[in-house]
């Protein structure tokens, strides 16, 4: 299997200069000491003859103890306000990375959201960015300034401070090099890019040099959290070439996660293994098997605003229906009785459920064109007596919900079967 | 004496509505409960049928962390930055303040500086205010809101974040009262009005119901820490009307600073006493007595951005001159090791200095009509065996310098010597 050779933005020895946007997330600035590393690593880059547009996060720690004040004067604190006082993380740290850049001899100059118009809807504490004015930053750039920019807000177009909801700080980024047409996005984090797996269950995994932006965007939303999937999202739909790295070493150039789909890219028809424990599964069982009945199920959880995700519908003996489908292990409990509420309306037999499962799914866009791959899938779990429950499927991933205990067990059974420890 | 009735707009039985403007400091917004009550005292204000705009700053404690934080990056912070950070404090209350206003059913909406267009100068970490645009907040009082300003902040005319400077929320709060042309501006602290002198040294001392401009403007100057001169400054050139207040109790109309000099004005020749042990002495002996001297000394002392107070040159025997002249007690040694190294230069034949030394200062409008002022406070203090060591005089203020020991002593005799303990 090929491997892609290490991409030459980061290379020391590039010749040619980019323009990249690097963003650290909440871990990689949580001290006076880790804002100095970031002002160092950025400082290099810069040295390379790039130009560089830094994104932050707020200090680890510092959204969550805002959060806690916003719950001292409100139960549910107004989303306006609340927007006003989370804004205020991302602030401080451009600030600080500003005076630690100019510390060590870099120009910068430090915006939030509202100075470089990232412009937004006006759907406080979740909003998305309609638009970035890039003129400002490229005259900075230009002037040979390093550029900061607070992650995380935005700005709508009455003039009031909005976030972007938890995970923001990489949308930010993404939709910065997106608004500056940026060479590559580059998103620092405490794990040195995106792997087969999670290394702490199969000390086997392997970092991926190059994943498609497909496959991220389904690892992303199957339970890996390296990347939010907003902002997989963004980047498909501006082709913004983004890449995953450590901010805590100095090697290894991370994932890279692209739109082409060449022949330096990985060939394994499977790419990676994702697990969530966040699943809970609910039966409505002899349910008489009409239409409407599915409708009157998931209309009244999706009324709750629970989400619902795998779904299975049996068609049983005596014209009745079992009815399954799995919802966040929070909403359980609510799902349960929201069921039990509905058991005579639907004239159901039974209604029970277990929150003791998961869901593990293989990811990879060479399934498209290889038959056969769930089959291989079920036969390796069958192999270990792993019974599965419920299955649900896409063109590029296959995901089963197992009982929990065998979580790790089938994790690492499939990271073998389909031979991941091999680049 | 005659006292001024309470002033109708901090009467419950009001029953014409006014514009006010209340600032609140660290300490009344220090924790969540605090500001629970800030809100609670507004939403009286609200209910008596005011329109009300608050002012606020960063919670007490607030911005030492922000500034120890900023010389954790560079030991002098590049002050755009530095206000970058800073401004984050008043960011955070201002937000707080709307959710505790919300959360007993007041309509309130929360601005920063730069929301509500408060533009200053360049002057980056002791900026100036140049305009207000009170469009947006009259808009919203006319819907029925409480509209809540981030002190300390405004936004310069290239969109960058600047600060007014240590107690610059007072300021904010007389600029903002200002440009609404506010019937009042309420500034709430943690004592009750302005006294005749503090009352930890002068058990006597008495809150005044009124007090002059000019003669709040000297007690501000000359130590009195009630509020930050340049909100005097300020209220007198655009005549804003002025009001001292507590936020600890509910009880008392303050002190009201005011313009018109009419018959309800306290009469007495002496308004208040003023102390200040932060001064040092300085001596320059034997200087041959020649043209430019001064400036020499002076001079030195200025390039090293040291701010000199009191000056006294006496002409001597033999052609030489005595120079002495008071500097901040911080400045006492670099001041000493100046003067000894310009020591030579000037022909001195001695330098040397006192850093036990105290200024107390009587201040009142009714001086400039009423002579023997003076020798009155001169012969009160040789009475008690107190020696002056320098003097400074204006039309409505007289200061000595005298031994720092003697200061509480000094305070409470002139407090009795001009019966400031009467109203």
């Amino acid at each position: 299997m090929a491997i892609m050779p290490p991409f030459r933005i980061v290379q020391t020895e590039s010749t040619k200069m980019a323009l990249i946007v690097q963003k650290y997330g909440g871990t990689s600035v949580g001290s006076p000491e880790r804002i100095k590393n970031v002002a160092k690593r950025v400082a290099r880059a810069r040295a390379e003859g790039h130009d560089v547009v830094v994104v932050v996060s707020a200090m680890s720690g510092e959204t969550n103890r805002l959060v806690a004040l916003a719950h001292e004067m409100q139960e549910f604190p107004d989303p306006r306000e609340l927007d006003v006082v989370l804004a205020t993380g991302e602030q401080v740290t451009i600030g600080l990375l500003a005076m630690a850049l100019k510390d060590i001899g870099v120009p910068a100059k430090s915006y939030t959201g509202w100075q470089v118009a990232v412009r937004t809807d006006d759907a406080h504490t979740k909003a998305r960015i309609d638009h970035i004015d890039a003129d400002k930053m490229r005259a900075d750039l230009g002037e040979g300034r390093v550029v900061i920019v607070a992650g995380f807000q935005g700005v709508t177009a009455g003039g009031d401070i909005a976030t972007l909801g938890r995970g923001g700080s990489d949308t930010s980024a993404v939709a910065l090099a997106a608004a500056l047409k940026a060479d590559e996005c580059q998103i620092y984090t405490d794990v040195d890019g995106v792997y087969t797996t999670d290394p702490r269950v199969v000390p086997e995994a392997r970092r991926m040099s190059t994943i498609s932006f497909e496959e991220m965007l389904e690892l992303a939303s199957l339970g890996s959290k390296v990347l939010q999937i907003r902002s997989v999202e963004f980047a498909g739909k501006y082709k913004v070439r983004l890449r995953v790295l450590s901010s805590l070493t100095d090697e290894g150039e991370g994932t890279l996660i692209t739109f082409e789909e060449d022949e330096n890219m990985e060939k394994a028809v499977v790419k990676g293994i994702a697990f969530d424990k966040n699943q809970a599964r609910i039966n409505v069982r002899g349910v008489s098997d009409k239409p409407g009945i599915a409708y009157q199920i998931l209309g009244s959880i999706a009324e709750a605003n629970i989400e619902v995700d795998m779904i299975i519908q049996n068609v049983g003996a005596q014209g009745t229906t079992d009815f399954s489908f799995t919802v966040p292990r929070g909403d359980y409990k609510p799902t349960l009785d929201l069921m039990n509420g509905l058991k005579a309306d639907l004239g159901a037999a039974e209604v029970n459920g277990d929150d003791t499962v998961c869901k593990v799914s293989i990811v990879g866009v060479g399934m498209r064109s290889h038959a056969g791959v769930a089959a291989q899938m079920f036969r390796a779990l069958a192999e270990e007596g792993i019974n599965i429950q419920m299955i649900s499927t896409s063109e590029i991933k296959v995901s089963v919900l197992i009982d929990e205990k065998y979580m790790e067990l089938a994790t690492r059974v499939l990271h073998k079967t389909f031979g991941l420890e091999h680049a």
